[in-house]
């Protein structure tokens, strides 16, 4: 039994006003040749297929290309999820048309506890949900965290779990100790979002969508796949691509394959006129750049002259500030509220709060403070 | 050969801030029922199954479990084209899959000359396009017009088609001489939208979408099928359901069969004292009602005292105006712009147009009109 587990495609995200669609046909062809070599009896995608609940028409055309190439053209399997950046009912329609050629849209609650069963394997699927999700569906009014909901879900599908054969769960959600990117979007707001990694020992093998980071987590049996392409410049240097699993019964062995993006990310921290003048080592001037820039002072419309070199800079930063932010040398576990921010105040206008203005900010902290303490 | 036509399903629409969706959901259902009473070869949706380019998720999952009973549960094959209020990309989704079990969604181009063939008959599809959408697609730079874009696609099926064979045409487009309704969206701003009955004369039957009348037009072989519910006070006291058509080579059976709403649209005029005393005739309270009201100066918020005992009303106008506006007796063919601007002044204000207003009408008039030739 082999597996190719893939997440976190995004498919419509756009960064700084740059869309990525064209970045996202190219690394979802590579995807493709990638499932052609390997041949996988099934291709998981742990959630997050399109970047918003409404996704443009373009996304929905890269989309069903990306799903029929794979289900229709190779007749391979794939099993979907819905991620926390899907909409279900627009990620699942056609699901009933699609599942005849076994193409598996899972956005709702109703087969939690019934596993797909291939080539003698068990394959939970749990979508994305909130805690309130679960709270409502199952009626359990004891529901209020990400961990809780699991746990529940878990106790249950534990109920009708042969633990003698093999069970894999494909999720989409935070584990706790994961490594989180700039560019994911918190579960839900408000809410502790991790789940401790033993949650899920009831499990073989743990396939998860939702952190970026193809190594968010170590772990022997919980794995997230990363997202197939770089989506921030907290990304940048970070390996993309895919996981491959071979599950022999309880015995399985995975690893990791990059694959190469149309175009990298890349923050770059320099001085305005060597970025201007070339004179910084950059493989690929059509790369996306966020330049952090030192001694500028005196250029007007920066981002359009830098573009000029690097037409695909999506980010420029004065860092003159950055730096100085550095030497801010406070310790801030052994001040109160109020000196912390006299400190802060000092270091950006060079000048001692005082006075009204002093008044002011005590007032404005005690009433946030108190509000705080009655919700 | 039996085919159901229907068409203008315009799903999701909101009307005055009412949503429609459980009427149409219950309009669906009852057509349904027709459809497995009458078993036909195939279900005809000559276009607008949505009412917007991007329907929300609940008119999505009424349009697939519509679709999905039919196709799927009843096993009918079913042929379904864009119209003006469809977004193709997005009613076309899922289509690769779709087409296995018969169900086919067309929204392109690259059929149009390609029938589907069913039982001997051709059937062409041709979903709606504009003028400047065959202009660019088929590459034919004197194409301005509706008529001049269909009387083009026809030349073009004409040379692919065996005129000894029974070729049937679904469209979505405004036939001259149709009825049309306050319901419909213009097809395109700024051309004649009309295109002649002729110009389909090498077909034997085309069973047409857009215009909401199922009589808009009087034709021994066009046909349109009409909404399958009222979708404004213009409809009221329309009958609406679905067409039934039997064809035995070139020769056709058709009628029109009606269906029963949840809910019909009434204009009712009348004094609100005699609304609110309920001493009107109505059938169901529960109804959808524009009232058009005399004698109601005195009253303060009259729709919601109104709604107290209409809940579905969604219009309320005050027709001491409308009824003075009945009463305007000029001859606008035989008055000059400003004699027709002074009378109806006069009729609205009571005063002579004169003076310094005067002359300001005829500047604004001049210069309007000079603008327009210039143009």
């Amino acid at each position: 039994m082999k597996i190719l587990h893939t997440a976190d495609w995004h498919i419509g995200k756009i960064i700084n006003g740059q869309s990525l669609i064209e970045d996202q046909k190219f690394i979802l062809n590579k995807l493709f040749d990638a499932i052609k070599e390997h041949d996988p009896d099934v291709v998981v995608i742990s959630g997050d297929l399109y970047d918003l609940h409404y996704p443009n028409k373009e996304a929905m055309v890269v989309l069903e290309d990306a799903l029929s190439m794979i289900n229709l053209e190779l007749k391979i399997p794939i099993i979907a999820i819905s991620g926390n950046h899907d909409g279900k009912e627009r990620l699942n329609y056609g699901e009933r048309w699609f599942e005849k050629t076994g193409l598996k849209i899972i956005t709702g609650y109703d087969d939690l506890m019934t596993p797909i069963s291939m080539e003698g394997i068990n394959i939970y699927v749990m979508p994305y949900f909130t805690p309130a999700d679960v709270k409502h569906v199952f009626d359990v009014k004891t529901i209020h965290t990400h961990q809780e909901a699991t746990e529940y879900i878990m106790s249950e599908m534990e109920q009708v779990m042969n633990k003698d054969e093999t069970n894999i769960l494909v999720g989409h959600l935070f584990v706790a100790g994961g490594e989180s990117s700039d560019s994911e979007r918190p579960l839900s707001i408000g809410t502790i979002e991790t789940v401790t990694a033993n949650t899920f020992n009831a499990f073989d093998a743990v396939l998860l969508g939702h952190l970026h980071h193809p190594f968010a987590i170590k772990s022997d049996f919980i794995f997230y796949s990363g997202t197939p392409m770089q989506y921030s410049f907290s990304d940048a240097n970070q390996a993309k691509g895919y996981r491959l699993f071979e599950i022999d019964n309880k015995a399985f062995k995975q690893k990791f394959i990059p694959i190469e993006p149309r175009r990298s990310f890349h923050v770059i921290k320099a001085r305005y006129e060597d970025v201007i003048h070339e004179k910084i080592e950059v493989k690929n001037n059509e790369d996306y750049f966020h330049f952090k820039l030192t001694d500028m002072d005196h250029v007007t419309d920066p981002l359009m002259k830098i573009r000029n070199i690097y037409p695909n800079t999506l980010q420029i930063s004065r860092i003159d500030y950055e730096v100085a932010q550095d030497e801010i040398d406070v310790d801030v576990h052994t001040l109160s509220d109020i000196e912390i921010i006299e400190s802060f105040y000092k270091h950006v206008t060079e000048e001692t709060l005082e006075g009204i203005k002093k008044d002011k900010v005590i007032q404005l902290l005690e009433s946030h403070l108190n509000k705080g303490a009655n919700e």
